[in-house]
């Protein structure tokens, strides 16, 4: 038996910062952009208030701000609420090939940890990446062919751990052995299920990886043993999750290969299943502007798991409905674009939208990829307008330039925060690697921009 | 699809503590007696003191006492940590139909939250029960025939977190659906491996459904909603865990009938697997006296699960030894009797105990029942010593008797707490009924007799 676990600690304790290549530093800096407006977005959230009341009164040293607030939590809690935030509107960074969102559990972990300890923004940033890239490397080898892991588990909430722990680790500097012991811990409970999708408790599986990845650095540090082969082990994660694990990717050409190219970030608040056909149907509603009135009957041709993930046809609540592509089809069309909150619970139930998401019709097409979509829009005069989506917008082969991400950035954060408080949070990470304490980052985006 | 969860949550939420017969009552007291020294004998253990170590200055308000310590933490660490600590000895309680651990997560979660805010001793009884209750009939939903788990999975993981839920979601005097919610929130991220056996990082497993379970109950609290169908849904626990769930084991009976009497406490800190080949080992030491130096051969014949669970050969740590069916054997051959610490690393290190042990050779018997085993000695002098043992001693059909449990206390906690705080702390236990302050049995645990 190879011993996975610990060439991944190896590589993650001996990487030094200028060891990885510019471009894949500045990936792992347009992630940062992209992912920092989500948890000042939903600072206030139901979700995240309701979070925070249950947890407050037990928090220890204040020492981590809630992004977007004024209130400091525990390093742990912190870290916490900032990642449940961060999910809420499904809208952070998806690795294509797995469909895990890797930046909101090591984001949190380690910005909480910048504000406990002084961390330079390149040691920050090579933490990032480092932890981003074991987690994109540990959902291959759980979930990619020949790997196969059930769809009902939650992959983030699988892998999420593990990436926090490595990146939290790195910055306290433990070694390899401790390290080893850091993604055991971290391990020891990965799970997850999608059975949580639609409700407020989809957003706990990747905020508690965010916390116990952080826990598991600080354990390890202390020494706290555990088992040295909790991916590879005949018991360990790769046997549980997986019919057939694929180690050999979990490790292969690490510091050559970076996984965080693969990683894709959204145009549309949405499940990246469903950005073929949003994609599709705005580019329908822009060119053609059909009246959504006069709207006969919407055909989609979807990837398999566009319906699986995001199938709700009725759904009754704006929660919901970020799980149903017939929803986000539905307002594509009328709406002619998509912003940041397109589902209120009214809206879900307005007869407009009602008599439209009924008027469509999806059906799965297997030799699809998951981004590509056929949208066929009958109107009422007999007219056909169609288009064939072949990758979506955010996609590999169509992705967010740097200048969109600082959009979407002040999209999410200016109504919270300020646009000049925005400003200041988006040049702060785009030169994170020249500025002397992380800790500038967070204060920026709690609009304390002197911090 | 029938609502198993709510059918859970309505029993937790509608029962009341004189609906629960005497004698269910008596044993759910025994639970408790039986695991309230365990907490208390290994608060300085190294895997205790290094969890406290890593989390201690980032602890909240210090409402909740660290058993046989004098220092407080805030309530959810504080239920981590007396849950780890509780687990080191493995000589917790064993659910014998599913080998889950059930008092630890529950009384970990609500002994903290009796420092928090003051609960009835009848009303800590009560919830005790219904935590302990439904984590074993999850349990067995997920993993006694016709259900089947892949013995990879760490079961009291998986159901631990459910059950402090609800024992606290129950003291929080949460509704319905609330209840629904924290079964859902503690199950969203069940889980634990065993590959993590034999290493301080198997304590964590548990205490960390101790922590989530507690956690759980107070996000439900304030509406954090989640999935109704966490256990029974298609992407739930029933899918994920088990190739064939049995739910109707579930809720069948609810009230009537009571796992808690198939609960079993133990007579030696180890796997409730090896307990055969030791009553075996200990009835030819105790009765026959051979000498330790002259036995030439020693054959075990045990459930599969027992080397499944304890096969390790060599072990090299006590942490690993009490993995090894062959180092228990081999102890309680030398020693003729087994105590609350029977290894240290030096013991397990030393000739006599390493050539004994490489003497002894076992064989599975899959007709065998998992307490049962044939012990055959062979000495030098060509005598063979042998015993079928057709159930072990702290089985069901010998268990350990309220005397017996009220030895095992003093035994854990005199040398902690003093003999005197301990036979308060077990009188106070034994009257957990009339006392009005649950707080009670906590300061009797830490040597504050007045508190």
């Amino acid at each position: 038996m190879e011993d996975y676990t610990r060439q991944l600690a190896r590589f993650a304790v001996r990487s030094r910062p200028g060891d990885v290549p510019r471009e894949i530093r500045h990936e792992g800096t347009r992630a940062l952009v992209n992912w920092i407006g989500l948890p000042i977005n939903a600072c206030r959230h139901d979700t995240t208030e309701r979070a925070i009341a249950a947890f407050a009164e037990f928090s220890g040293p204040r020492q981590a701000s809630l992004l977007g607030r004024s209130e400091k939590l525990d390093i742990f809690k912190a870290a916490f609420i900032n990642c449940i935030a961060s999910c809420i509107a499904d809208y952070d960074d998806t690795h294509l090939a797995t469909v895990i969102h890797p930046t909101g559990p090591v984001a949190s972990a380690i910005l909480a940890l910048a504000e406990q300890q002084k961390i330079a923004g390149s040691d920050f940033l090579h933490a990032l990446i480092l932890g981003v890239e074991a987690q994109c490397r540990l959902a291959r080898a759980l979930a990619v062919a020949p790997a196969k892991c059930d769809a009902a588990w939650f992959l983030t909430g699988l892998t999420g751990a593990v990436g926090a722990a490595i990146a939290a680790a790195r910055l306290l500097g433990l070694n390899e052995q401790q390290m080893v012991w850091a993604i055991g811990v971290a391990a020891a409970r990965a799970s997850g299920t999608r059975e949580t999708h639609g409700t407020m408790g989809k957003n706990l599986v990747p905020a508690w990886t965010a916390e116990e990845g952080l826990q598991a650095a600080f354990l390890a540090r202390q020494d706290f043993t555990t088992a040295d082969t909790i991916l590879e082990g005949p018991r360990g994660l790769g046997h549980l999750y997986t019919r057939e694990s694929n180690f050999p990717a979990l490790v292969a050409r690490l510091g050559e290969h970076w996984e965080i190219t693969r990683n894709a970030y959204k145009p549309f608040p949405s499940g990246i299943v469903t950005h073929g056909a949003i994609t599709g149907a705005l580019e329908i509603a822009e060119d053609l502007r059909p009246d959504p009135r006069a709207i006969r009957r919407v055909e989609l041709e979807v990837h398999p798991l566009c319906l699986h993930l995001t199938g709700r046809r009725a759904p009754r609540t704006a929660v919901e409905a970020t799980f149903s592509v017939y929803l986000w089809v539905a307002v594509a069309l009328i709406d002619r674009r998509i912003s940041i909150r397109p589902f209120s619970d009214p809206r879900v139930a307005q007869p407009l939208v009602v008599a439209l998401r009924d008027r469509i019709q999806a059906r799965p097409n297997e030799a699809f990829t998951r981004d590509e979509a056929i949208v066929r829009v009958s109107l009422d005069d007999g007219r056909l307008l169609e288009r064939h989506v072949a990758h979506a917008l955010g996609s590999s082969e169509r992705p967010l330039d740097d200048e969109a991400l600082t959009a979407k950035l002040h999209d999410l954060a200016d109504e919270v925060i300020g646009e000049r408080a925005a400003t200041l949070l988006a040049e702060r990470c785009w030169n994170i690697e020249s500025i002397p304490d992380a800790s500038a980052i967070v204060a920026a985006a709690c609009g304390r921009g002197e911090g």
